[in-house]
């Protein structure tokens, strides 16, 4: 399965993996500089094959805004629980999101983005539950999915059993008089932050595995944000305090 | 100037200021338990036009996903720059967010959702050069757009002078090797903290007035994220700081 993207700024992110870019279709005589400048650096990738096209070829290739770039990925290579189980015995302090069950495939996009520049080990993903990474969630996440150590998993509440095996504390984001405040947590050690449906929020089942519910603190009338906005919260607030502790 | 906004959540927050919502046209013969509650809810407001027609109907007025119910706001009441210096002193160590020339209606909705959710004092929005406030903007602002303070103004760099004579202290985001961390930054005093565009940022001007540069840390090779989560992440850093304060 191919993936293709589109953007100047996500294919620009794309090829710090040239590898995993096969063909980039661009706009023929564009005097947009950063087109131009994107253009030299693909023609030095032996790898990569480079066809200049009309701007119309990419239209039909892509119902969004392209900018006149438009590139075919090799498939994402998604991990199994089994791999997950044997890395994560191999981290230090490990920093891992759990998306469970994201619909909005720009949600998911704008996760995995705020994920590779939070620096996480890992996320992990439900197989069945998820959003596909589509055309559009590359784009949002900007180049994320190649950087990504992505760990597609059918059963999440097994998953959160096997990372609280080795050792991994399990943090459930949730608004409810149960959960804490993030703010009140230590999550400097090893951690799984775990989002929940757009809509619906954390599953019973996955909310049982927990071992901390958290909640970002909130003005009075108001206890969600967009789930991509929250999990950039709570990472951030894991990359903050893990800077903390080693200064 | 009327507004159209759509879906459940969006409408049940807007009903907390029944008095800004005109028109509810609601699916009929729906089984949907969250359509019935609204629509007692509704029934009870006198000043509310209830409509039940056909989910057709509601398609032809919203081109997203409606959830059955679609209602008319009255326009959204924006102040002016001369409101702003009025209230600015008013204030004690406000907590400011200026947009400054958002795209995208969708990242205005979540910022702006962030922003209430934060309980930010006001948020000031360029006149000309920002996304206009459309029907998705509130569905992805959740009913925000009623409950914030917003400042529309024609030029930004001269809100900013307002603002500092105001004793507000200006930090503007950027990355770059001139800004500071965020996170070495003390935002439990009087601050506004300025968003740039999501494509080019900061503009020059903007930068110029501002008192601070700063950035949210990132994973080497990431230099960005997506501008609604980069607003949810400083806005929620200083929300910590001013809890900590108060503690």
């Amino acid at each position: 399965m191919a993936t293709l993207i589109f953007g100047i700024h996500a294919i620009e992110q794309a090829l710090k993996n040239p590898s995993e870019v096969v063909v980039v279709w661009m706009q023929k005589d564009s005097s947009n500089k950063r087109l131009l400048k994107l253009q030299k650096i693909i023609e030095q990738q032996p790898t990569i094959s480079l066809e200049l096209v009309a701007s119309s070829q990419l239209d039909t290739m892509c119902s969004e805004k392209h900018q006149g770039v438009v590139a075919q990925l090799e498939a994402a290579d998604f991990k199994t629980e089994k791999q997950l189980k044997e890395d994560v015995g191999n981290w230090q302090s490990p920093l891992i999101l759990v998306l469970d069950g994201l619909e909005d495939p720009r949600n998911l996009g704008a996760c995995l983005r705020s994920a590779a520049a939070a620096g996480v080990d890992a996320v992990v993903i439900s197989k069945n539950k998820s959003a596909p990474i589509t055309a559009t969630t590359h784009k949002t996440a900007a180049g994320a999915v190649a950087h990504l150590a992505i760990y597609q998993v059918s059963n999440i509440a097994r998953c959160l059993e096997t990372l609280k095996a080795a050792g991994v504390w399990v943090y459930g984001t949730e608004c409810s008089e149960q959960s804490s405040s993030i703010y009140s947590q230590d999550l400097s050690g090893s951690v799984a932050l775990i989002m929940g449906n757009e809509g619906t929020g954390l599953r019973h089942l996955v909310k049982q595995k927990c071992d901390y519910l958290v909640h970002i603190p909130m003005q009075a009338g108001w206890d969600s944000l967009n789930v991509s906005v929250a999990t950039g919260v709570v990472l951030f607030e894991a990359v903050r305090q893990r800077i903390s502790v080693k200064v």
